[in-house]
């Protein structure tokens, strides 16, 4: 019987590192050995410090489970953090510097040159850029960094367009869930019947991970894409599931079912690779007039699908669509575990 | 003691029709002295037909009144009509035919050449179009519409910006609230916790009908303004209060401070008349990095001023900003009033 | 290979139709083959009769059926029925005249003296009152029926507190989810941020059913349990998942561990048998001081457990307690179901 | 012209705070002169240290005022105190000794024997136990309290029926407004969509207050009121108004029109003083079969006012029936101002 490689979790008591436990509970090549929070939960039993807010039942084995101090020293190689930017932004780097294969969620390093910025249906080639970073060549060890929730789903509606196509211009205007804010995160207070239009730093995030995602790796930076792009973010009282109204202007004229069908027969490295996160169809267009819808969609593919409806001429760019992405799982924990499994499968995980 | 001008409403009983009654309560020019509404309601007393959803009661006066039949031949000369479509497009001619002044909110006759689609604060001139319709000519009577619930708040926020500075492109995103639809209009099912991507036919009135408003009359006919224009809608589980991401560009260059001066110092005819449903300031810009917001603007300005936030360098277009408007005062029932008040002003009610 | 026994639906294009075809999509004894809906319906493909609303896809197999009328002579034997109540007051006793085995989810015979309101874990032995009917004298045919979705699970938690220590007082207060009312049902514009304290008839049903299910058969008729009991119904903005705070009067004295262990122990004929839909465990107590809630417990048990939580002494009854089910599974569709299962076992549906 | 007196607010950057600040601004006795919060906020201008979540906008002269240290040695005598508990039992002694009249809401001091908890429509003869306050002695100064916003309402409706029938028991079971938790108080995560069972001490203050408030001031100390009562607690998606379903058995026989006319007929002494904020009615009985709701009624009587419906008989005890009342206006701001206007009226506060 083959045993599972273990791996940690930095942040594990909050949404995202909740997200990590449930994903994690049956993974066939990863197990959790280690878990670590702030000061304030060491040494408590996770079921106590974590205030689980899945839907799914706490996993039994991980419930009794002991939170470790969050330091290198014994945790396992291969750390899923999922810290706030300021916390990430030390942390991560002494995991690294001490050897770690660290798989971030966090914003912190993200745009940093020498640290991939990845979704492995888009850009999986970026990874080799790890091999650029001082803490790599010292002890082996790395930072791998997945986007933010709002701009994940916009790059996988996107990048078949722009491999097809061609991208020349974007705007997005997104109407982000809840959970995305975290927990406590957004006061009922602030939401309840009620829109706010605004996130701090996210639009400047959507905009400059977009294109970098979509950049092209030269050596040991990418050279981020081109074309002109525009975000507005949006709060609305919706739990999972970012919905993005999407304008595009190609440089290649595109008709409307090749459009569909691009995005339909979109395939990835990971799709091929038949990685364990991975779904089957990265983008499903769907043919309804009034899809996609969080209540409806959020989840398809096990919440690491894209879905995309409505498309149709934009009298202002070429085309406009809807799309939506499921942010705590292909927006967050699901894009790190995807990111791991890509990097085992390359061999940076041995 | 001046008496007041008797009014009547058709399609006195749904969500429009009882923003009339709640408006008209207190009016110093007008007063209602007929009900009308579908068979269904006719002859039974106002308060039993009507299921009210207003949050204020409903006055005394009109609770005791009997629905009417919906017939030209009793009713007062001035109707506010507030009908669905297509009962509009077949019962607004009729009543104008027999002489009626029908000030409509419907969507059956805007896009009609000789009818003037009229913001008060935007193109009032317009409204001598109705001197072209043949029922003017006949006996007197006439339709004047005013705009959908999501293109007058935007025409609001807009025209300020094209007097000033002219505009080229208009891109918008509408997150729009339930009261739009009527009642009982959206089901709970579809909206707790949810987006809906879709409003039927609301894309296409907006994007025609911004163009008539902020187009040029010319002799009997609306030249519409030639801008580029693309609009996607959104429905939210919000009770009051569209909000819009806005992306526009400028034919002339303009600093951040100039355009929210415009937007603070715009006034129009319907202030210098002091009507009495003119807001004293018709765009109002809040600095708050997180406002507008339903909750707490939607009721600026009593439901009829247009708030405005978040003006910043858009990345596609010029500037990029947040509106919203109140989507049955500003963006149905008020703006009846005000075209009212402004046709009595200029005479036309007389 | 064992074929499955053809099943039919009528009324299978409601929230409780469509909940019986996502619960039969994958059922290893019955296989729906029959679908009925109204006259607007028939004829049309499942997938275009029926707006669906369950968050799973509509099976392929089904959305490709069209739609029957609702005529006994085609139908097969066994018929599911999720009608509204005045025409289930017509067409049940149609169907159980020309043969039918119908398992209704309606309310129009529940309190009918010669037909069986049967919840499984409870009153299984009143399925034998069927005979009583002259349907099944004359045809063969009969109709069984399960309670309303308030009622069911109240039941379920106080039946083994009946068997135990025998009630003599019962008071319950209830926080009904939305999609009790069937689609579109309550009103977005009704519900959003509100609560509506009353729902038509519903008290009434409560109060009756609860007595008939935990009544005794004596002969051919039930005689109603004798405790006392009182009913509230609320409906808030909760899409899944009756919540209902309870207080009750024990005629003898129980500790808070024994009756936790009364709920969390009992067993019956369905778990015997283990028929196909029945829950491992009926009622489940659950320690966490704030549970159960709808967001994480209504799906407990595939959604056919009752949770229990927050048992504590009441100042005026011996015991308070909250309770949640699920109300268009446990409360409708697998309600019906579980009565069919244990029908079979018992060989009426031979 | 009458200066006004000058009042300060203990606490007011919180919910309860925002909300005295609202309530004063236009009020015709007490004018804000100090204001005073946690560390954090001292010397900050109000409109920066206070996250403003009222929907009428910061009186400009407030938003200007600096926020003061939270000492006695600068406050004025009269202080109206919106702490949470734990700090309010460590301040409003401090402040009372220092011979401020402490007008408090918060649950610190409400059960200390010799605090007067009051309702002034109900008990306003407590505040005499404010006599034998050591405070009082030796300053001057005292400590009056209001309910907890659940039993204010509660208070109001049982009131009259104690007076004109005699209550013997009482069972409430709340549905609570996520106001009534502060800000930002509930996560938007734990209540969209969802009931929470469960609020803190909640159901032992509603019971323990109510048996004080209704219960006969003897010398130096309340004998609290002999009924028996039971309160369940719950948490729904409502922004403003808690709403109660409640049972009651009499001591004397009622007829339903008589209770009806025992509300709607009482008065009290606020209302014969015509204390400014007290509502000309403070008990209302609406008709219609499915009221009072929270999006209709929280604000009857500038919020002042308790609403009751569904009078019907009860299986259990006599009779049971549903309110609402407004939980940050008479649930705790208002409460406390009428409080003050009372201790005025009565010539504590010269």
């Amino acid at each position: 019987m083959q045993t599972k490689t273990p791996v940690g979790i930095l942040g594990a008591t909050g949404i995202v590192g909740q997200r990590f436990v449930q994903m994690l509970e049956h993974h066939p090549w990863f197990e959790i050995t280690w878990l670590a929070a702030s000061d304030r939960s060491e040494g408590r039993l996770y079921a106590e410090a974590a205030r689980w807010r899945m839907k799914s039942p706490i996993p039994t084995r991980i419930a009794g489970m002991r939170v470790s101090a969050a330091q290198p020293e014994d945790a396992p190689r291969i750390i899923f953090a999922a810290l706030d930017t300021g916390i990430a932004a030390e942390f991560e780097p002494r995991f690294a510097e001490a050897g770690c294969a660290v798989v971030s969620n966090s914003s912190a390093l993200r745009m940093q040159a020498d640290v991939p910025l990845v979704i492995p249906e888009v850009n999986g080639g970026h990874i080799k850029l790890l091999e650029c970073q001082a803490w790599r060549r010292k002890s082996g060890g790395f930072v791998v960094t997945n986007p933010n929730c709002s701009a994940i789903g916009l790059v996988l509606a996107l990048a078949p367009l722009e491999q097809r196509f061609g991208l020349k211009t974007v705007m997005a205007v997104t109407m982000q869930a809840v959970s995305g804010a975290g927990y406590p995160g957004v006061a009922s207070l602030d939401i309840l019947g009620n829109v706010i239009p605004y996130i701090a730093k996210e639009e400047e995030k959507m905009e400059e991970e977009t294109r970098k995602l979509l950049g092209r790796l030269n050596g040991s930076k990418v050279e981020p894409a081109a074309f002109a792009m525009s975000a507005q973010c949006n709060r609305v009282a919706v739990e999972d599931g970012h919905t993005e109204s999407v304008s595009v202007q190609l440089k290649e004229k595109a008709q409307r079912e090749e459009i569909i069908a691009t995005w339909n027969q979109f395939r990835s490295e990971p799709q091929e690779l038949r990685l364990p996160s991975a779904p089957e169809q990265p983008v499903v267009y769907l043919d309804a007039a009034d899809r996609p819808q969080p209540r409806f969609d959020a989840d398809s593919g096990a919440g690491m699908t894209t879905t995309v409806g409505r498309l149709r001429p934009c009298g202002v760019l070429d085309w406009k669509f809807t799309l939506l992405s499921h942010n705590t799982i292909r927006g967050a924990a699901g894009a790190a575990l995807l990111n791991a499994e890509l990097l085992k499968a390359q061999g940076y995980l041995d």
